[in-house]
């Protein structure tokens, strides 16, 4: 398993007793992300039994309340809970001010060092990257300046093809690091054995995409193109469309049609307007358009 | 019924699954007052069916996130409700600052007005009155600027006591707006009948004081005495009493000496240290000194 997703509130608008706001917990290849944090998000985490000591990176799509109102309730928890790791918040410039504002007030500033990277460009761009995954932004268009994020393993080393190297009585345990380092192994008779006949390949690279919240934009299809996982919001059906240019949100079948053109293999869909009591109807017309469709629901855990 | 409270959360620190910070509903004589307002408020009052729609005043005692984070949350929510009526809110001095950047950071400006009443006085001091209830600051001892908060209903008027009133033939029914505006009634045979005659005292206003969080303060004792509530804040029991002067908490014993001394009626502690499981030590230890002691629990209900 190197992609997990756990779905901790998929609701638009406000908490409500079993319809939380949006957030999710994304663990990829030994990261361990946070996504979006409503009211109520610290809650979640411990029903959900997630650790709050292994997240060192938050993303923030936009300062809607519905996506960050449980953000300083959670960074004050930290500090209670004696945390010494900095924590860092991407997220959209005024994270900063409003986070330290709420801090001073309440005179409980953490030991910990919070770094904020603060968000402003309209374009694509890295902002997280170590040897395991990067994480791009995915400009979104929205009532306010909002980026879905894109979290893409790096490819793995090629692993040992041990079958074939005990072919090779010559080849000995001492020359392991060099296959696993990419290097040709050359035989006492001077024959090359080439790396690629010596190792296997790594398994494909996951990668998963949120997009909420946003209209329909066709611009983020190259951004996304074949992900393994996207989440795209689904605020409303095709009986409100109707809303979706004023709200700038989408409908369950818009997120299907930017599945099925970015050639994702699997779709959840969320944030879903409070007005709705039958989350199924957002499934039946999604999958009009494509086919591997998921709701989101809380607690989900969706595993790649 | 006049007054009844209903505990919305009484843990201190951080929510957790089945633990809520600080914040109680309060209705005394057909006023609906929220107080305190910890993350995850608004969702408890879904649970609890309280209507959004009949808070017009909130009183925040202290700007610690336990009391306070779930404020912006609950004002963003009323003007999803397209609330129109004026909002009061009765809190220390930067509520209105904080409050003012995260509906500019999120560009929701509510289409209701915000009425802020910053609070700043380190001497007990009236914040509202109408011909109800008044209420009053209760100035306490904690890590940051406190108050406590008294409620007492008003005098209601006298009732016509239509037993005696009917031994009278002469008095007719055009003469009760007189007699329950307090006046006598002369005879025709110039005998005075004394309104007191004619009429029952009304009921005994109730009164309600909040009082967390605080350290030990024997000075509030005059302000609250004899009321016939006290929520008095017990976050240690005696095995951890030396933790009381570095945080400013209280004990539990301590709250019941509040109690006694101020001879009150009944006494609600709560706002426990998330250390302890066995909540019903903190009663024990409390009728040690005063016995009327009742826990609080999330959606308990104390009527008067």
């Amino acid at each position: 398993m190197s992609l997990r997703l756990t779905i901790l509130g998929c609701h638009s608008a406000t908490p409500r007793v079993n319809a939380y706001p949006t957030s999710q917990y994304l663990e990829i290849n030994n990261h361990h992300f946070l996504i979006d944090c409503g009211e109520g998000t610290q809650r979640q985490m411990r029903k959900y039994k997630i650790s709050f000591s292994k997240i060192n990176h938050i993303f923030i799509s936009h300062l809607h309340g519905d996506h960050f109102f449980g953000l300083i309730g959670f960074i004050s928890t930290l500090g209670l809970l004696n945390r010494e790791k900095e924590l860092h918040i991407y997220a959209p410039k005024g994270i900063k001010e409003v986070t330290t504002l709420q801090l001073k007030i309440s005179n409980s500033w953490t030991k910990y060092q919070l770094i904020f990277h603060e968000l402003s460009s309209s374009e694509s761009e890295t902002i997280f990257e170590d040897d395991k995954v990067v994480v791009k932004t995915i400009p979104l268009t929205h009532r306010v300046y909002t980026n879905g994020f894109l979290f893409t393993e790096k490819e793995k080393p090629r692993k040992l093809h041990i079958k074939n190297i005990k072919q090779y009585d010559e080849i000995d345990i001492c020359d392991y690091h060099n296959i696993k380092a990419g290097k040709d192994i050359i035989l006492s008779t001077g024959e090359v054995i080439s790396n690629e006949k010596l190792t296997l390949s790594p398994p494909k690279p996951k990668s998963y995409a949120f997009c909420s919240d946003t209209q329909y934009k066709p611009d983020i299809i190259p951004i996304i193109k074949k992900v393994d996982l996207l989440y795209h919001e689904a605020t409303f059906l095709e009986d409100r469309a109707d809303l979706t240019k004023k709200t700038k949100h989408s409908t369950a079948k818009q997120a299907a049609q930017i599945a099925k053109d970015a050639e994702i293999s699997q779709l959840i869909i969320g944030h879903y307007s409070s007005r709705y009591s039958n989350l199924l109807k957002f499934k039946e017309e999604a999958q009009e358009i494509f086919d591997a469709v998921n709701l989101a629901e809380t607690g989900k855990v969706f595993t790649i």
